[in-house]
């Protein structure tokens, strides 16, 4: 039968990385995209900058939900990207693929709210288009943003400099974003505080890079697929395993709720407002004061640490609040699509 | 009555403009973005090199077409922006928008036709994302391409610096872009042997910035909206007049056919491998020659020149076959919609 793209090919887990290594790599392969990386680090001539660049799309249905929109979310999503790869996020681009039929009213509040992300994340679009699709052929609003960041001097993040010792700390609570978009979304009735997360990371993790250099490895932000999935690719790319206590992992009570009611693992769900990191152990103690002075740090933690890798395979495994250990697996595909 | 997003809207005409003017303007504006090139000039701290950064979203329907597809129109039309900033393309991002039940084949196919043209434009696709959308809510393949190019040391493009004398030049033969698109949409059954003009103009183009420097005022791939929509843009920025010869301008027996056929103007239609240059008349002989001699420029010709303003309005004629004068003003929306 014809293979064709479903659902799950977009949703960041298994089924994402058999069309990455399917076709993207056979055909587009190159030193750079090959790192794999939420950016691609540029420190070649004829530039001599070291700059990162990254490109996200984002179709989140709905456009609106609780703390935040598609334009905040595209804005801070692409500011995010640039910052975890240790970049300092100066200039954005944003392209529109609009649905015929969309109230301008719709597109001018997710303007402003683009406009404000912009401020509060210290960078500008210079560069825009915009599309219009026929009614059907499109949802709304679809947004990518590409960005371009300049590398602070001190930053050596690299999946492959993370190694047996390390510590992993998380910024804070886990799912807010998945279950906000999804309770809007499903319209259940179900009355929860959730708020999405959704924020910029610049001011939470570059001074850490200036601060603390090389003994920060590894950072990421815990978008699609989340925190299991990101430990599982970065436990991939540095050849480790790595081991997460379950009794750290700090989870709203409103979120814990849908969770169990629904079946959702927060482990799997979506953030836009948190990273992880893996860094050397010796400084782990100060990086967590320092995150937990910052609004968006304060329910910081560290969750665990990297291990060799057992037999040369690299995993993650959970030690549950029960005192088991289980494996924390990629999903074949998203528990929620279209989460951003 | 609410508001509400048309085609028009993304058709690069007037309605394009309102858009812009009403919607993003107002709330997004900053320096950068208001040069309103096809790519924005970056010559800030703290970036020491003066970097190019453009955007675009395509949306072509069909996906396959005589001379291209979205996949070569993706990466050319992004190297074609930053050519005409003056600037060499390096680094490209890819963006995909899947609908669900896309064949895998034809997804291939356009990743192997976006290698091929990153190959022969001297670029790589360094960064990417995909996502996926139900089946009704995208349509096929939409794709942003986003790009980092480093300006030429010689290049001074810019709208401002176009002057009355001022010799207009286009590199080719018009329409052959959007007539290809519209006859593999619309399944007409006329026999033409149009192909898109689809290429990547950085060996035509940047020879010229390096030889010609500040004598090269002006250049525009003549995309959405043809040559007289960029005419247009350009008289705007600079506020002169433009006068064209329409006796010079080359269009290909097959695109005046159906262009008779069914009413299309060749002037407003879209070309994926052509552009426009305003330079010194000084070197206008010189810079035809060299156009001339390439295989994207064998058909160049100096179409017209650069006018003062009459009564401060920025115009545009033409100089009709018949020995007239007409005005070519912006269309309301585009003959064509979604032809890139």
């Amino acid at each position: 039968m014809e293979k064709r793209v479903t659902l799950g090919h977009g949703a960041g887990g298994k089924l994402t990385q058999d069309l990455i290594n399917s076709l993207f790599i056979p055909h587009l392969k190159n030193d750079l995209l090959m790192e794999m990386g939420d950016s691609a680090i540029i420190r070649k001539k004829p530039l001599r900058d070291r700059l990162a660049f990254t490109t996200d799309s984002f179709v989140v249905t709905p456009l609106f939900f609780p703390g935040g929109d598609i334009g905040k979310l595209a804005v801070n999503g692409t500011i995010n990207d640039l910052v975890v790869a240790g970049a300092e996020p100066l200039y954005l681009s944003a392209g529109f693929i609009l649905e015929e039929g969309l109230p301008f009213e719709d597109l001018e509040r997710v303007c402003v709210s683009m406009a404000d992300a912009c401020n509060n994340g210290g960078v500008q679009i210079v560069a825009a288009d915009t599309k219009v699709v026929e009614k059907g052929k499109g949802d709304g609003i679809f947004i990518n943003t590409s960005g371009v960041g300049l590398l602070r001097p001190k930053a050596r993040i690299d999946p492959k400099r993370v190694a047996p010792g390390d510590s992993i700390l998380v910024t804070g609570t886990l799912g807010d974003h998945g279950i906000s978009v999804f309770l809007a979304r499903q319209k259940l009735g179900i009355n929860t505080n959730v708020k999405s997360d959704c924020a910029a990371l610049n001011t939470l993790l570059l001074p850490l890079i200036d601060k603390f250099g090389g003994d920060i490895h590894f950072m990421r932000d815990l978008t699609r697929g989340g925190f299991a999935t990101i430990l599982n690719e970065m436990a991939g790319q540095s050849g480790t395993s790595v081991v997460v206590r379950e009794d750290s992992i700090r989870v709203l009570p409103g979120v814990v709720a849908v969770c169990e009611m629904l079946g959702f693992d927060p482990l799997y769900l979506a953030n836009e407002g948190k990273a992880m990191l893996a860094i050397s152990p010796d400084v782990a103690g100060k990086v967590l004061k320092h995150l937990r002075k910052h609004r968006l740090g304060r329910n910081a933690e560290i969750v665990g640490q990297v291990d060799q890798a057992g037999e040369g395979k690299a995993r993650v495994f959970l030690d549950t609040t029960v005192g088991g250990t289980r494996l924390l697996d990629r999903l074949l595909e998203d528990q929620l699509p279209r989460i951003c």
